[in-house]
């Protein structure tokens, strides 16, 4: 069975990136692809490795037919997403790899992106896509909000501590590490080789817009409103994140309950790992793959540990759980399509 | 149906990139892993990112029951390649990526390679394995010896100019530029990263092994014996080979001709691409990827042209490759377990 | 003036740094260079960039008259350093960048370096190499320790507020990242370009021999012991270190205050720079230079501040700052030999 | 003495190294700045590594007292460099590190730059800045127009093997590899660093500027006209620069007689090294410094030998010539200011 798909952003590295593993997913048909500025050109001359694939057109995406699509990936923009996903047909699932629908809070929303939302009567019908924690919920969204890629792995190793009770969430640094395709294809300077190569800085340091999106699921793990320490930086390489969690233990849990912890919610996933104790997460070891890797470690400082968690950023942090959640969606098995191992080295 | 391989040199970087492709592929069921100096090591200690299979041990090449295999896939450094190659039971097919049965004249071989072939008996059951030219050969073939990385660039874009009459074969320079992969994984001060990186130098000028590959293959295509300048250079990048080869043009040829004769050569073949005239090969277009793109250029000094070819030397070059050639020599697809697109950016 | 130095440990990437900048010191004469293992080779053979120097052959420590030099450098790995240093004349000064003479507890010492400490006797004549710092003491000691690479970046940017109370000693994170000529030059294969390149990850994660330094001098400031979270990562770079603490603020500071405490300590210093509001630290823009760059952020959790430092980690982490030392010791302008401005891009 | 010096185009990578050069110089006084876009900013805005500088700002080159000035540096692109040189005062001496003034023939230009030369007037007053073969005509000239970043390297290679007759001038491959600054600061797709990092690709095949330039000094040398093959890829790395040139030998020279009559040639030259047999050129041995490290092999084709040199490209390649320049212009030591050695690693 294929179901038929069409991309919002292909001209953008999520875009691409869910375009690369499209093409290969055995129950994918791939429809129309838009991309405004560049529509008209054809795919390979926009991303030069789609040369070895049937050649494909941008277009428009006025001029797609969407209501001829089953599904439709959103990469595009924030703010841009929200105008152009509120137009799709009703009949027409959406899995939103943008920024629009993953705040429940529409004022936290105007906060962060200083507009108001254009299409909040959606933001009911969508569900927030980080799948090992909203599997159940994904099967009857109209559109799966998929989290941002910095919020994707802190999420996935601090919500079943803060659920457990095991850590304090009134004390929680999440110092991130991204390479640069995480600031997009659109021409900046600090994004050039020559300047972002050979150092490193941090960004957005207390403004960054995946601190409202982390806290929104901490705070619903945790009941109660919370503040988190979230601090990015930007690392000479093209792909893969690691966000590095200070935390606080709470009552008598010790390093090796937080680890007991994780690894019981992720027993049977086929994308979340915990890793063994001693075992360091690496960017290097999930690079081009939909897997996670999560470590543990006790901290010298008594009471507090270190949660480490490692993901690609373009796939587990985007298009990859974008597609992991398509596979929810129509009822697949999950791994379709996402088999491929990390790219190493 | 499935085929059981064992890998001897599991610990290298080619033999990763086999168990890499081999694990995803739909007719290959993955026996003895074989490492010397690793043996007793599980496979996920020595290559963090192969944490996410079923656990696998590494074993010593004399422990393991490859009479059980119908193929082996051998990834050792040469030398050590033949010598082990020479015991397996004759029963299994060998798919050699070291470089022990590419020559075939051992003369050749003693002078490369500074000692005298251990197994030149095995010589007439090999075929070299450089799918596109020998794969009608490949399927009676016992062992295939598959070209070594650079080799398989440059001849992929210079036999069918050479076999065509259409380039001066006593013209042949090939200014090539490698990944440090190529290096391997044995630890050497200069591909160290701090050595490595941000910087590039030649190396092996005039003295690399592949030359006389090289020379082996367009010499029997020219029908004469024939030297090439192969001049190879270390790039700061993991993966990815470039080869920019300068030719004369025989007669009336223009580059023009060259590209038509390569396009004609590769039509419907399914890793190798003649790009239109005008699009500039790169090693990001294909990493990660079995394909291999080829450029055509004509030159400003008359009666020259230039023709560039980029493979990743780990894939087309490598595993790949053998991988491909394994497809043909049981009969599968020759596309099985190879669709990965490219990994870009 | 000039001022007859040698090296010991003249092989390493600290020791060539060292030789880089005093090579062109106003006030150096370069005397015995040595490394045991390169010994009798020329030093342009083990470092090219040297070959544009007049010639110099490496010795063994044992064959050069340490009795005709004024200043004696170490970049020896510990343990090696002190066997050395302790056979040095008395007269000669030394400025050790190794981390032998840092920890003033040979207590500590031994739980950290596994081995008991060879020239306890030494350590009383030995002064601390945080330059800003320890300025005062430098000229009357026998033994400059300069200070590792990662206590170099922290303290600057900590020492002044936990002594001006203005944060709270017992609540420090030190989130570290370094270049891989952090690692050295020894071969180990997690330093090879395929390894570190693309990707990043933590490492010696609450074990890392930098953390009892940080302690010993924080817990100096504080006037109580201190135990500091220190986490180090590897980044594909080669020079470069930066360091992001988190802290909390104390009584009613603010991050202004923190910033204005900073900027009032180094007023006037040379190589240490607190950033304006708003400015992030890189490691671009001290790239082999003898500056340190500091920046100081409001955290949105309530309490919290961020304080950031850049260093180049061969510069101001070792050579350079050992330099420094040495322009202290004999009475120079700090500034000599370190006006280099960054090497950007 | 100090000669007062005024920079057009300070915002740009060539402007800016020129800057970090001239900044320490012992003879230089840094005047007006002027970098049209970024006018009424800070230097340190645009570029933070000068923030360890006293505070410069940049102005309109309209705003600017050039008459005040002794020298001026013009960074510019192409064009606009010839619009503005033709209107500054007679009395200052011009060092151009633009395309501007280096072709002699005004139809040659138009050719490859497409437009009409706007001062043609002022090339009788230009000298080719290649220091090392134009030394004694450089005091006399009016406007010194240094030589591009690929002819600087490919011409103090090929130049004296041309002049002695030693190689064949009308087959000469030159297959050049330059870092990502040689692209400019100017934001364009192909060099953000996701794009160009971990690949490398040829670009202005047959069709780059730096041909004209390189043919018009070797028909000089020559005594004839010639059409040389130039063929550049940009690698991934920001500095650096290496040709690797392809030559044949006329008569009975051998290789070691190209490297003989470089030596002889270039012999008691502060930046031209020629190594000995066998020592492999490598950007990494140059890095920051004004040196050009040059090899020469024999080939394995009879009659054929390989000049391989590297520079830093910023630096030799155009900022540090340019000073170089600046020296031999008004009476200094050429090495004035120039004295750095290579930042390795």
């Amino acid at each position: 069975m294929k179901i038929k798909i069409g991309v919002l952003g292909a001209s953008g590295y999520t875009g691409a990136d869910l375009i690369r593993l499209a093409a290969v997913h055995p129950h994918v048909e791939i429809g129309p692809l838009a991309a405004n500025t560049h529509a008209g050109k054809m795919l390979a001359e926009v991303f030069p490795h789609f040369a070895f694939l049937a050649p494909m057109r941008l277009v428009k995406a006025e001029d797609a037919d969407w209501a001829a699509c089953d599904a439709v990936f959103c990469g595009l923009p924030h703010g841009t997403a929200q105008d152009l996903i509120k137009e799709l047909p009703a009949s027409v699932k959406v899995i939103d790899m943008s920024a629009d629908f993953r705040l429940r809070d529409t004022g936290v929303y105007v906060q962060w992106y200083g507009r108001a939302h254009a299409a909040p009567e959606l933001l009911s019908e969508a569900v927030y896509g980080l799948t090992e924690h909203y599997r159940k919920e994904i099967p009857g969204a109209r559109i799966v909000a998929c989290p941002g890629c910095y919020p994707t792995a802190a999420l996935l190793a601090l919500l079943p501590l803060v659920a457990a009770r095991a850590i304090d969430s009134a004390d929680i640094i999440i110092d991130a590490k991204s390479g640069v395709t995480g600031a997009g294809r659109t021409l900046k300077q600090n994004i050039l080789f020559s300047e972002a190569g050979e150092g490193l800085s941090p960004y957005g340091v207390a403004s960054h817009r995946h601190a409202p999106e982390i806290e929104q699921e901490i705070a619903k793990a945790a009941g109660a409103p919370v503040t988190v320490n979230f601090t990015p930086h930007l690392i000479p390489m093209s792909r893969g994140e690691l966000v590095t969690c200070y935390v606080r233990l709470k009552g008598s849990a010790m390093a090796a309950d937080l680890r007991a912890c994780l690894a019981e919610t992720y027993a049977g996933e086929p994308f979340v790992h915990v890793a063994e104790e001693g075992v360091l997460p690496a960017t290097q070891t999930v690079r081009g793959s939909n897997h996670c890797q999560i470590g543990v470690f006790a901290d010298r400082v008594p009471g507090r540990a270190i949660v480490i968690a490692a993901i690609d950023n373009l796939v587990k942090g985007s298009a990859g759980q974008a597609l992991q959640n398509f596979n929810v969606l129509f009822g697949f098995d999950e791994r379709a399509g996402l088999q491929q191992l990390p790219l190493f080295p």
